[in-house]
């Protein structure tokens, strides 16, 4: 017996008070019984989301919801910014290509953050833009980038802000109102705890006045639709059932937690992380503004990073994930996010240990995990 | 305590074998141990389908795989036929029209079964119809179309064949590649005994073809990355991997009973279904072909169909459905579809004995449940 652990940056472990949750008898979506399970998740979520706007709650993978944000609210020839600094950057353009929205991109190299500064300007240059997207984690690089800086540039603006936050909710505090996010995307298998199925999107009173003139097609996700089932604790069309009392019960777990502690425990948990990472002589890829949700670590020189990957899962039973695309073999990604507490990570830190001393790099063993004790140890004392 | 019954048509009861298994700890969707169970459920659905094409498996509803029909494979402007005789033949309808794709409806009354004749001369009129729409089993009215007969008439034509199957798929037989239906939806939570999240998709290489010349916007639902993805087993998106997980366990369980004996089971519980309606002094609303998954039955002159569905949830504890639309208040519908057996549709029968007794309506009790019950006698003898 190989004994498995879930250490990827999505789909994450679900714990098992959701599992049995999800594992009760099929309940009718229309039904009497269902409308609690339903306003109470919808409820959570708005608290979750620190906003008084409607969340609605989509039955799809993320990009669906991103997918929704591009055509409900814009027409071909709409034009819009994208910062792009990482693979799900990228998506947001992609999207709008296939919907005939003209993109502007705010590049931004792999591994750092957006200057909130190159937005302004970029807004400046075209005041017709009409919306801002931008992710809150980016997945690829395991880095944040600072949604309360850039909300503040796009304020008073034409523009609407869209922010993918699928690798964020539920493990940095995002403000959706307080910061002017238009238009939040959350996924079920990340921060939530929850398996994938579900994706979530709150919109702002601009966002519903710009959605009045779009003219993208769409059927399946026609948010408007959506908004008024939202009213009655429905979804317009049948949902993932056995998912949202999953959510439900998840929720009913974070708020117990309560918000500030579940983001100061994710914040812990990657400081911890980060300063291993440092021990084990190695190096986080983010050249600033490392995410709370994963951690990217540069593989080594000499050894390839599909490899740690490979041999964490196989020799290890960790499930952590490679680089993708241009970080492919460069590095590989951990994940501390969602049902995470100090243990997963002394147990990341502790396999890639073993692996890179297996593959002959020179590592003292113990050196990570002790420096990540010794990190757990200082948050508690103080 | 008052035990539950779901006897509505969607979602169904799931077994607990299914449940338990979707109970499992999280799999990562690119990981190893996640491509077998995917390979599993893609080759079985290929089986329950009977069909030798790529069968696509979406996290959404089923509308979300209607949507992708239209919008993978037509554009703007073309010309497609809509065989209307309900609910969701209306929603063929609608979804078109969002993609600017112009429908000539095929008027069925409701609760009459298409006459493909009406087909072939709507075809023979407007030889550029790029598509033809209809549903399996209509699951407003109860009635189900003759996919075979419609087949025929479309076989040697331009024309795709599309069928919303959601209702019939694992209950009505349904021969995808002998019939010549190019396109056939399903979903999960009905005959396929799972949780709503799931839509299914076969595409026939015809349809593959005209995919190429199509210019409707698509990204969530790209369904040629799709095709991409599963030769991977894989999905082009993070799936719900639990619903998959279910998925493979219920096609288990479908398998081992047996196609045939699938589709023979849910036939005797339909007609021992419509015996007892009858018996009951009470008429089905279909006038010709129902279907075997539900059974739509009149409201008895001087009672309400809403009133009647009321009852059996709230003193009976039988989630049934009630009319829709123009039906509301004229009908209640019981299916007998995916989890079901003998006693199901006896404590169905019992459920409306007592309910319309209840509401003065006269009827000797246990006169439908007898009927019922020399059905499965006459049916187990013969």
């Amino acid at each position: 017996m190989l004994k498995r652990y879930l250490l990827a940056p999505g789909p994450t472990p679900v714990p098992p008070e959701v599992l049995l949750r999800m594992a009760m008898p099929a309940i009718h979506h229309r039904a009497p019984d269902f409308i609690p399970i339903f306003e109470s998740a919808k409820n959570r979520l708005k608290w979750l989301c620190q906003t008084g706007n409607d969340v609605l709650i989509l039955t799809a993978s993320g990009t669906g919801a991103m997918t929704a944000c591009v055509n409900n609210f814009l027409s071909p020839g709409d034009r819009v910014l994208v910062v792009n600094g990482g693979k799900f950057g990228e998506r947001w353009t992609k999207i709008c290509g296939a919907y005939a929205v003209s993109v502007e991109e705010v590049k931004v190299p792999w591994g750092r953050a957006v200057k909130p500064e190159d937005v302004a300007r970029a807004l400046e240059r075209d005041p017709e833009i009409k919306a801002v997207f931008m992710q809150a984690v980016e997945t690829s690089t395991g880095v944040y980038h600072d949604v309360e800086a850039v909300g503040g540039v796009i304020k008073g603006k034409k523009a609407l802000f869209a922010v993918d936050a699928i690798s964020a909710l539920a493990v940095h505090d995002l403000k959706t109102d307080a910061w002017g996010v238009d238009l939040m995307v959350g996924g079920s298998q990340k921060g939530l705890m929850l398996p994938p199925g579900l994706a979530f999107l709150s919109v702002s009173e601009k966002a519903w006045e710009m959605a009045k003139g779009s003219k993208s097609p769409r059927f399946y996700f026609n948010l408007k639709k959506e908004r008024e089932a939202l009213k009655k604790n429905q979804t317009n069309f049948t949902p993932a059932v056995t998912l949202i009392a999953g959510l439900d019960a998840a929720l009913e777990m974070i708020e117990r937690e309560g918000l500030r502690e579940v983001f100061a425990r994710h914040a812990r948990l990657a400081g911890a992380m980060r300063r291993a990472v440092g021990a084990m002589g190695l190096e986080i890829f983010p050249a600033e503004s490392p995410s709370n949700s994963l951690t990217a670590i540069k593989a080594p020189e000499g050894t390839d990073g599909q490899e740690i990957y490979k041999r964490l899962r196989e020799i290890y039973g960790v499930t952590a994930a490679g680089g993708q695309d241009q970080l492919r073999g460069k590095v590989f990604r951990v994940a501390h996010m969602g049902y995470a507490g100090v243990f997963d990570v002394i147990t990341a830190v502790s396999a890639i240990e073993m692996t890179l001393k297996g593959l002959g790099h020179p590592l003292r063993p113990g050196s990570g995990v002790g420096a990540a004790e010794e990190a757990f140890l200082e948050q508690t004392a103080s």
